[in-house]
């Protein structure tokens, strides 16, 4: 069997470099993969829900720059999709140019999250430059071939991979800079969908702490709604190690939450503690209990 | 006195719609003002902070796309700014191009915000169409002259600006669209400050409810360290409006929060809750107690 992983595209992405080092942990247990680029975030998700891959792996969350906002509402509207294990990359960024020098450069193109994480780097080596967002970083670097005043924030390996040349690496604002990402699977019980499980979990040390990621409302405008659902894990002693509220897109004020815990969903405390946990809330989601890997 | 007060610029910006309101609203009381179009939100808040205006309107959080994580980010880490107000106002978008018909249209310039809220119009009628991101909704309209096939997402007030023709109006997801901004002033205990603050606190209407927006941050990694701070208001029957995470730039899983609550930091009772959290966070921050005003 050949493992289909979809991830945000073309090469040279964060997300690709991800999938790319997931790939060969599953190559190192003598498993073959194929990796499936598409357009957006969401798109990945759906590639995944419509059967059209195996995987997708996507970005969750970022050190500096906070969560990615889309993969939370798509995970929560798809309503099909378990997350199998996370994983946590370095990013760091170089400046990409044919330009010979700074003083050369008008623009410089990247992703906003990007140009986010060298706002600081900017200000002080290129305050006059003009700052132009693009969908990706990758994408960043197809400007370089117009204009000779162009420059690109965009990884060491999307330089590489495109042949261009770095000026300066790295020029991120805070040095302890990674994304998170969760590979997720259509949540089933097929033979074939449990071998892949199988295999996921065996790359994962059994060391490792456990973490289960769930979504959940709460009543409206009720004093202390999301006090009771996070001291059902509190008095347990449940670390919970995020919380995250995203718009549920009718009121302004009207939330749900995403919440991860360290605990696993297969014992037998934890399921009581989301048994107690489906009186104080509207809607609750489960998205899988999971292991994360450092990957480089 | 003119009351001078920064907004993310250009002139039709959403940012700059809801500046126009309160400037009405304070001509209403026969206070001049002056707008102060600042390139990005960021500089928005440095302007006030650093005393070039009076004040500085930004936006915190829309319905649909949630919040806007500079502003949080940024308040923060200036340490200075106390919320006056805050501004609720009704988003909509049109499809503004000189293109005669759909089929002639082969990009879409926005915001990215804006592309966002009109995902599913433009999977329904441009599903073709390559969608370009801009800093501002109002620089997507400065792509209309140079391309016949381009069209920009704006309000109709900014293609009204610009002299644009739309070719439909609205094509946002969900109609429930609104954005909620702050008005902020630097604190201070200066007289002409407090002259502002009493001629702001004259425009709201004394029956609407008083918030106040705060933002802490909790000891590492110990089991229920949100569920404490939480628990001083709940006790207290104080509503928690809303709830933010923020990366502390430090380490993945590092995070600050920003809660919103609903009561006056004036009032007794809510000085002992606030008195009783300084010993559940390391860093606590009051951003100010406010109404909230709706503007049209």
């Amino acid at each position: 069997m050949t493992i289909s992983i979809a991830h945000l595209g073309p090469a040279g992405t964060n997300a690709e470099t991800a999938a790319v080092a997931f790939a060969n942990k599953l190559s190192q247990l003598g498993q073959k993969s194929l990796l499936c680029p598409y357009p957006s975030i969401a798109q990945t998700l759906w590639a995944v829900s419509q059967g059209q891959t195996n995987l997708a792996v996507v970005p969750v969350e970022n050190s500096i720059e906070g969560s990615v906002t889309i993969t939370l509402d798509t995970l929560w509207q798809l309503n099909t999709l378990q997350i199998q294990t996370a994983l946590v990359l370095p990013i760091s960024h170089g400046l990409i140019s044919l330009a010979a020098s700074f003083e050369e450069i008008k623009t410089v193109y990247s992703h906003p999250q990007a140009l986010a994480q060298c706002q600081g780097w900017l200000e002080k080596f290129l305050p006059q430059v003009q700052q132009i967002p693009t969908s990706s970083t990758t994408e960043a670097l197809q400007h370089l071939g117009n204009e000779a005043s162009a420059a690109a924030i965009a990884s060491e390996r999307a330089a590489q991979l495109y042949q261009l040349p770095i000026l300066i690496h790295p020029i991120n604002d805070y040095p302890d800079n990674c994304t998170r990402f969760w590979v997720l699977q259509k949540g089933t019980t097929e033979p074939e969908k449990s071998a892949l499980q199988v295999i996921i979990k065996s790359i994962n040390k059994p060391e490792n702490s456990i973490f289960t990621s769930l979504g959940f409302s709460v009543p409206a405008n009720v004093p202390g709604a999301l006090v009771k659902p996070l001291q059902v894990f509190a008095k347990r002693e449940i670390n919970m190690s995020r919380i995250e509220s995203r718009p549920t897109k009718r009121l302004l004020g009207d939330y749900l939450f995403f919440i991860d815990i360290e605990a696993d969903n297969n014992h037998n405390y934890v399921k009581a503690a989301i048994e107690e946990l489906k009186s104080y809330t509207d809607i609750l989601k489960i998205f899988g209990s999971y292991t994360i890997m450092a990957i480089n």
